[in-house]
């Protein structure tokens, strides 16, 4: 007993995707609901899959029951297949599970031969109607089954057109068309050796196949893959009654959205023509007329055609994007499905279905793709106005930005300051740019990736950016970058869009984000809805409040170096670093305690009655001083010209110091809490400041919250000598200023060891944040830096990993490894607070994996937080016990 | 009810060391067994503990108890404490569970006051003696228990001598020493405010106190803490009668072996001073005799004594050093203890015992402290010999060598290919040093640690290296080394004891290890016991004879980098990895396949009817090009004399491509299989090396077993792509050669992930081998040459880490990964085979949790294999079910 792989439309319905294909599951339901849908069946996605699995021969018995069906349908219109009177014509289109547009093959007109075309003329009284159907029959069973190149066909036509003397398609004649046909049929046994099956049964068999075949053609396999549909899930076939748009002008065709896909108003939105087939719409030769006209044409068939969209939209229960034509007066439905739409669009259609009645609140926050929302946060360019695109880069951080070109973080901060706007143009960022980005309009580099150092903090502080801009040549020493061999010099005004990637010449006007109150709403169920709370990463006091904003309930790390940084604060830095003796570092030390106070100051301040987690200081001493190789060119320089010995000894005597400090793979170096262990007084530095900035705050009558985070533990020892010298300094001053201040004392989670012995640290700690992005680095083996945009792509590209891991959370490996610490830091301490910090924290997929493994919180970039609160919910619901 | 605080002599037995102490247990043992003790009794450990833990107090009840001990001695000897008849003098001496020479605190003729000492002249018929006993108790318990300055009771000797007009303190007069004595008490009274006390019974009670309180003393803290003793562990008081070698000639005092402590041979060993006390043996103003020349003095005495040396040797089934008194022509016993002893003299002494009956083998096997067969391993200098130590660094590699001071690798080669002796002298090495490391006879650096490049290297070669030495400064440009001021040319000789960490000036004579035959048959033993194999790392053809020498049962672990990194190599090494395209590669990956060849051709061979693990080539390739910095030089004179452009252009070239190679975290970046994924034309050359080596050895009749090992898997896709091209080349070799080659492929796990995905790569892996060191440095995001000799140290001496963990295996935390890695490839495969190669595969603790967590083998340098093949037995012993 073969299995059913044949379905007549009313045998199916939607529910039946995964066997019937989207399309085919949607034809079925609409036939049931008593639509006017052309009848016909749908061949399974199994038969595709037995198919491929049998070596490309189709399943037993699939043809048997395919002529069963097709003696059904026969039946149905009273018409029969290849019949000489009154013959069938068929559409052979296929329909996988997921949409995939345009990449697959179909088959029109099928069941036309040197027979029935002359029948479809007499009863169409429309010869050349008949010849044009056939003519684009031979061409597309030529081209699509027996794999004739498409310029064989191409080819006869031009020469009919000259023949004939004219320009357009739909000039020729049914002469010109029917001289055509025998053309193209001679053009087809001499490429394929074999005439042109004249039998339509055979024309049917090779079509169903070919559309099988072209489940697996090239652009197919790389249309799924970039939007990762699996590969062995396979298509249905539709087989349906052809309905003819250009029979007169009593037919047409159009599409129509049941509300506006791009801002979700409740409205009909489409288009339609009349006397025209589908891809006369496509073709743009004539311009369709909007969807409310068709009221003025034709009352009855618009007031049915609005009537089956509202049923439609209720029975589904969502936006449907639907295909229509008439035939001699007749509306026939072709296809329904779920409209694509924008991000606002889908906002205001969630929620207004849900006021409507039609949804739940639970299926409003699922009907919104959280990615989307990013383009809502962002100014974006806009999209009436005119632009020359100069080149193209990865679009690193949303929003569009125009400025001048300048080239060093300093020129981008004095002329920030003066008020001109800029984007900062370098080959890539350090950690010494940060004031510069922070001046910046926005930010273009022609290295890194979408996770390199410009794009990290770019999208951190919601700035926009376009990175690893490859056709940019920048030429810092002559002050100019050239692309395409154009030079554009330091000054001029360009443009960015960091949402797209393009750069632009010349300023765009730009259109602000706006918060829709929709917007507001769909999030504020989305919160109802989570377990997990969603905090920012903020390192200012206007970040802070941007994250407060955005709905962020805290922030889950301060990074205290960026406030190192600034570059008032750097010599101070460096004397620090350069010190000698205890007694020296204390000294600036001293200097550098009361504006690290007044940076706490200000993010407590801005976050009163919310928790604030402070990481203490976390990079390598060395990256606060230059780089040895400009030191070496500079000594080098100044060596060989051998006329300044002083200034020679003092930069060969920095040399040596950045040498010293100089480390071989400083992510795994001296930094973190080794900073803390091998100089305490830093430490206590940076405790003073928070805990002196906090009683100022709590005899102001500020409600604070302090979480003081120690970084790259990797044991309890050392976590406990670091907490004591918090908990001490805290003690004292609390003492000094006699006041009380509730704070924690935690750990980041970033290293292996730390993850391992989770239980034995969670002992005595407060909290753990985990540190996604180095824990990724340290468990992967793999220095991000290093790795994308080398290495990696081809390991995406080859399929040896699904995901870049720095984007989305590697689940088997990291995973494992912060659901182990979860457990065991759980099973230690039960009252701890368990989050995670890092660019993960504010992606959908890795903030479902955080709800999953149970902890308490994310903290992203604040103008991720919306995007998290909505994955927190989706993820909530989506694991509903 | 009170604990028993205090037992006699002959109330305790050898096994109560926990709570007697090892001198106490060894006393109470040696009056049981009826050997002549002199009487007393033991404080115990205990009573230490509840002293400190009860805030420095004694605990309730001791005193009692220990003037019920007390009436014993006296009721035994008939003499009373304090009595002015017969008065019994006391020693109190310190005592804990592991010897602690010198560290604690010792009162000796204790019970001495201004009337017991004329009881003490009169019965000694010597006032001298009597006077000088008192003098040195009243100084001894002045300093140690009352706290007076040493240097206070010196002043007043040095006045005494002169007021008499003598030299040495034995020249003084009973008069000079009665003014001492009255001197000192004066000292003491004005010192402490309380006069000397001379109630006997308040004597002892403030010594026993006194002993308790050394325990914690600065010098007793460190020597534990170097040695590895428990600081909770307390000491216990010995208080024992009096017995004096220096009452005449009738009486003396000594010390003795039962073996000979440095050879081991089978006869006594010691020397004994008649008419002295213990110190004056250590004083050395007079030369004591050997022991064999007391049987001629006193064949009684020496009879007796050399009797209770078997007797005590039997009973203990060890090595004896005993220390003895006579007094008065009677034999005391003061002391047993098991004897320190060489290497070679632990050997011989456990072996010998064995086939004299007293133990068995696993007792034997377990008597050898692992490490220090080191020793015997490699060359050292003649003991004889007389030099000048110039430096000291670290002792990084074992054995000694002379050469002339050469500054790089290529003279280094050049030199030591024409035949000189050099030691290769620089800052710190690199991987490109390689070949100037095999031509040298050992190396001696300025920087980096224990497990830096030179020590690793060098250890893995047998070559003796001092590391770290900075009292040396290199100037390379004037070719010359400076120590303390003086400067030493190149081509000057030197000598390096890398078992010592000294620099000798000129050539030193060395003498050649001697492996004995009771070292060979004592390691039979071991592998008899063990369950862990040992295995080797080996990259050429003679370490791997080296190893199979010193029992390797297979190679571990081929490095196919240093193949590379011969000179004649590099530019075609270089010339692959400039390549621009696959053609230009594959040109150079053509003329490296023979050279590979070749080499693989070797190692198996010379491991015939053993496995031979080869792994693919790991490092960065970054390695094999020159550093930027030395071309930035280079072009920044170029630029600067802009003489040159055509050289300039070029080396800027070079620059470019180095470059774009150069990678952040070269630890975490592309290397290993990375390299593999990138250009698997790589991969197949050296699979295609390896099994046309095989072939050929096949076809000469050998017995080979290929071990294919991928670097750096982080998961189960990259594995097999990998392990793809290795089975696909070997298959099309074998078929070519038409030969079959039983071979593996597994895989290097030194990532985290991969022990967390150990189940997934088990299904499909031959082969794990644990590649520690990665391992640890991913684990702990720890960058072992930026650690060691940086923050490492302030790690080991604030107690934040227990010990170096690349020198002993981090169980906790590494450790804990590797279980967990062995569990779930074994679940997953329960025929994989399993290892360790890296440093900790020959490092005894290691090599224990290797047994523990049931790994197979464990791979080490070949100079190290006879150490790891004692520890595995070891363990096995240690952990027999």
């Amino acid at each position: 007993m073969n299995n059913k792989y044949v379905y007549l439309f009313r045998e199916g319905k939607a529910s039946m995707r995964d066997l019937l294909g989207g399309k085919g599951a949607n034809l079925c339901e609409m036939t049931n609901l008593g639509l006017p849908v052309p009848p016909g069946f749908t061949i399974t996605t199994e038969a595709c899959n037995e198919y491929y699995s049998n070596n490309q021969n189709p399943p037993e018995g699939l043809w048997d029951q395919v002529w069963t069906a097709l003696a059904d349908v026969e039946a149905t219109t009273g018409k029969r297949f290849g019949d000489k009177v009154n013959p069938l014509l068929l559409s052979v289109r296929s329909g996988a599970k997921f949409s995939m547009p345009g990449m697959m093959d179909t088959v029109l007109n099928l069941g036309l031969n040197d027979d029935t075309v002359g029948v479809l003329a007499a009863n169409t009284q429309n010869e050349r109607f008949a010849w044009d159907c056939y003519r684009r029959f031979v061409q597309m069973f030529g081209d699509v089954v027996l794999e004739v190149e498409h310029s064989d066909f191409e080819e006869i036509l031009e020469i009919a057109k000259e023949k004939q003397g004219v320009k357009f398609d739909s000039e020729l004649s049914a002469e010109s068309l029917k001289w055509m046909v025998s053309e193209y049929k001679k053009k087809i046994e001499s490429k394929t050796g074999i005439p042109f099956p004249v039998d339509p049964k055979i024309q049917l068999e090779l079509s169903v196949l070919a559309v099988f075949r072209s489940w697996n053609n090239d652009r197919a396999n790389f249309y799924r893959t970039i939007n990762n549909i699996p590969h062995d899930i396979g298509t249905a076939v539709n087989v349906q009654v052809m309905v003819f748009g250009n029979m007169g002008a009593d037919s047409g065709t159009g599409v129509a959205f049941t509300r506006s896909p791009s801002s979700g108003e409740h409205a009909l939105y489409g288009e339609y023509l009349m006397n025209a087939q589908g891809e006369d719409v496509v073709a743009g030769i004539r311009t369709p007329n909007p969807i409310a006209t068709l009221a003025r044409e034709n009352l009855e068939i618009y007031k049915q055609f609005e009537s089956i969209c509202k049923l439609l939209e209720s029975h589904y229960r969502d936006m449907q994007d639907i295909e229509f034509t008439i035939e001699r007066g007749k509306l026939n439905i072709l296809q329904t499905r779920n409209g694509k739409r924008t991000a606002s669009a889908s906002i205001r259609v969630a929620v207004d279905l849900f006021h409507e009645g039609l949804i739940t609140k639970e299926e409003a926050v699922m009907r919104i793709e959280p990615e989307q929302l990013d383009h809502l946060l962002h100014r974006s360019m806009d999209t009436n106005a005119k632009y020359e695109v100069l080149a193209k880069g990865l679009p690193a951080s949303p929003g569009a930005a125009s400025g001048k070109i300048v080239f060093s973080a300093d020129e981008a901060e004095s002329l920030g300051n003066a008020g001109e706007k800029v984007i900062l143009v370098r080959t890539e960022t350090t950690p010494d740019d940060i004031h510069g980005i922070l001046a910046a309009q926005g930010i273009l580099t022609s290295r890194g990736g979408m996770t390199s150092h410009a794009a990290v903090v770019s999208r951190h502080m919601g700035k926009p950016a376009v990175c690893g801009c490859d056709a940019l040549k920048i030429n810092v020493a002559q002050g100019l970058i050239e692309i395409e061999g154009v030079e554009y010099h330091q000054g001029t005004m360009i443009s960015i869009d960091g949402s797209t990637g393009r750069v632009i010449k010349g300023e765009v006007p730009m259109v602000d984000p706006q918060l829709s109150a929709e917007f507001k709403e769909l999030l504020g169920w989305a919160d109802e809805i989570s377990r997990l709370r969603v905090k920012a990463n903020a390192d200012s006091p206007t970040e802070a409040t941007n994250a407060r904003n955005f709905g962020a309930v805290g922030i889950g790390l301060t990074r205290t170096e960026h406030m190192f940084m600034h570059p008032e604060r750097i010599p101070i830095v460096q004397e620090m670093i350069l010190a000698q003796t205890l007694e020296e570092r204390e000294v600036a030390l001293a200097k550098l305690l009361p504006m690290q106070e007044e940076d706490f100051y200000g993010i407590l301040k801005a976050m009163q009655g919310l928790p604030v987690t402070i990481r203490l200081l976390d990079p390598p001493l060395h990256e606060f001083l230059p780089h040895s190789e400009e030191l070496v060119v500079e000594i080098t320089k100044l060596r060989v010209l051998n006329n300044d010995p002083d200034t020679l000894h003092q930069k060969e005597a920095l040399l040596s110091k950045v040498r010293a400090l100089s480390e071989l793979n400083p992510m795994l170096g001296h930094r973190g809490c080794r900073l803390g262990v091998s100089y305490p007084e830093i430490t206590v530095m940076q405790a003073r400041a928070i805990f002196q900035a906090g009683a100022r705050l709590v005899k102001e009558g500020y409600d604070i919250h302090p979480e003081v985070m120690i970084p790259l533990i990797i044991g309890k020892e050392e976590f406990l000598m670091m907490r004591k010298l918090v908990d001490d300094t805290a003690e004292l001053v609390m003492r000094e200023q006699n006041v009380r201040i509730h704070y924690q004392v935690g750990n980041m989670i970033e290293v292996p060891r730390a993850a391992l012995l989770a239980d034995e640290i969670g002992k005595v700690a407060d909290f753990f944040s985990f540190g996604t992005n180095d824990l990724t680095q340290m468990t992967m083996g793999l220095s991000r830096d290093d790795a994308q945009g080398k290495f990696l792509p081809v390991y995406l590209e080859k399929k040896l990993m699904k995901t870049d891991p720095f984007i989305v959370l590697d689940r088997e490996g990291v995973g494992k490894l912060i659901d182990m610490a979860v457990k065991l830091g759980r099973s230690a301490n039960p009252d701890i607070s368990l989050g995670i910090c890092g660019e993960h924290g504010g992606e959908p997929n890795s903030v479902e994996f955080c709800h999953l493994v149970g902890l308490d919180y994310v903290s992203c970039s604040p103008f991720r937080v919306p995007i998290a609160r909505l994955a927190a919910a989706q993820a909530a619901i989506r694991h509903k016990d």
